[in-house]
């Protein structure tokens, strides 16, 4: 049994109630509490020390990361942060500065997005930190915008630059919580992502979950500068354009509208968010395939997030 | 900084919003989301191999405790629950199968009590095994049951026997949401708990948050037959009646109600509830102290949760 299909049977088999709007599967967890307006989301997420962050991290920025993934989440399903559940983990010998620093990380960010933070524990896990956050928001009833919408002939747009996150920025980002209110209030978004496994393996989410295919354009695909400097420091490392398809955790947004909302939504965007880039990076087919196109022709990416390169 | 100051420290600087009834310190936090008859509440648990479950404890087991605990608190606040997410955090080896045993532990029990399991997640933890839930539930708006409402001359009551749940109980009890939700909208619940830490120090919980103190009595305290058994099975062990005050993860409801309620209460209860006991263990007292009595008089009960006994 592997991953996959440990996950399918787990997901075919559990419990429900007329509470679930959409169980398993996209950002969050939506749910109706009978709120006129509005409806519930729900996400869990934790980061675990050697595993999401290097033993050794300022604690701080792990407090930020911890909240700062499950924003993310909220974010990509157009919604409201309102408040969260901290759970930290701690090592016996742990230096209780470093859990206030942890908090002060959390804390500042839930300042900045208006959540509160409404309790949580504090337990033992021996060997290294472990942080779980639980958090709830909410969507307007019938506007959280899924993973799953995206239609034939549609644009696809990414912000900010992708790449090489681990060099510092994936404890340091900022959750595009505004952004992706004002998308779904102002355009038509169709499918909503946000960025956490790599460009290649979350628009294989959408097409998936949409069943389409997309076209990508080689020379529109932002790429960091990080993931640039990261390609010349080394000789055989990831060219830069492979590091933004693949390297993760960039937590920036991905989305498609209709192609002709496109350039109206590039000219509102600019004016609204001038220091955040927005591309357009390609468009949606009506094939099951990713394919990535530059000027030697087009070529298909592999099933596995990777783009092979000759 | 010891772990009560470092609780204090977090507590005091932690983000707050309108959404906040309730914020830390109570069984749940209570949050207002604007839903005109019902108040939601939100909890988090976690339990860790080699703290919470020992190793090699059967899987099934592992993950009813899990959602257990959580479903208690719920229980503590005459609360329904709703929905949960379901962390599970796993060695690098972990075997798939013990991660559906897992999950089928906490599927039979939320399918009792009509809980979905709306997701979660599966990550890494190299060295042993941890599960985090988060729980949403409700209680109508103005009824939830808090540990802070005891006033003096009151009824003390606690459910089921008490003391020994390491022998087998911690693993397998069934959290009192019906019970719990009984007496809240039958009888004039005005401090409600589980029990966790054990008899003596929920109690304090109870009493410090409602700045009052108690009088129990020796031989109404119902204690398990567990922690009878353990006593007699080797010499220097805890008296069965240390072990139920101190035992802990007990999961019973322990409350208080006026005392003209007292009489009609466990009346109704063994009407109700036939085949599980309810005790009136005492009185909640002006003081700020507990004290327990017995045949040869009065004494204080220590300020740590456990009893001297001469």
């Amino acid at each position: 049994m592997n991953e996959f299909d440990l996950i399918d049977r787990l997901t075919r088999s559990l419990p429900g109630n007329s509470s679930i709007v959409i169980g398993p599967g996209d950002d969050c967890a939506v749910l109706d509490f009978g709120i006129a307006d509005r409806l519930l989301l729900f996400k869990t997420d934790a980061v675990v020390e050697g595993v999401h962050f290097p033993p050794g991290t300022e604690p701080r920025r792990i407090g930020h990361k911890a909240l700062g993934r499950c924003l993310s989440d909220i974010a990509a399903m157009a919604g409201t942060p309102v408040a969260a559940l901290v759970t930290i983990a701690l090592p016996q010998d742990f230096d209780p500065e470093v859990v206030v620093a942890i908090y002060a990380g959390i804390n500042a960010l839930a300042r900045r997005h208006e959540v509160a933070i409404a309790g949580g524990e504090t337990t033992s896990n021996p060997e290294r930190t472990l942080i779980s956050i639980a958090l709830l928001g909410w969507a307007p009833r019938g506007k959280a915008v899924l993973g799953s919408g995206a239609e034939a002939g549609e644009a696809i747009f990414v912000t900010g630059a992708l790449g090489g996150s681990l060099a510092g920025k994936h404890l340091d980002f900022e959750p595009r919580l505004e952004e992706s209110r004002w998308l779904a209030s102002h355009f038509p978004v169709r499918a909503l992502i946000d960025l956490s496994d790599g460009l290649a393996g979350d628009l294989r989410h959408i097409l998936k979950a949409s069943r389409v295919g997309a076209e990508l354009h080689s020379s529109a695909i932002p790429i960091s500068v990080e993931a640039k400097r990261a390609a010349k420091a080394r000789p055989g490392a990831k060219p830069p354009l492979l590091a933004a398809l693949t390297d993760g955790e960039d937590f920036e947004l991905l989305f498609t509208v209709p192609s002709r909302s496109a350039v109206p939504l590039l000219d509102a965007w600019k004016k609204k968010f001038p220091n955040l880039p927005l591309s357009c990076i390609g468009k949606i087919t009506a094939g099951e395939s990713i394919t990535i196109k530059d000027k030697n022709g087009v070529r298909p990416l592999s099933a596995h997030g990777y783009a092979h390169f000759a």
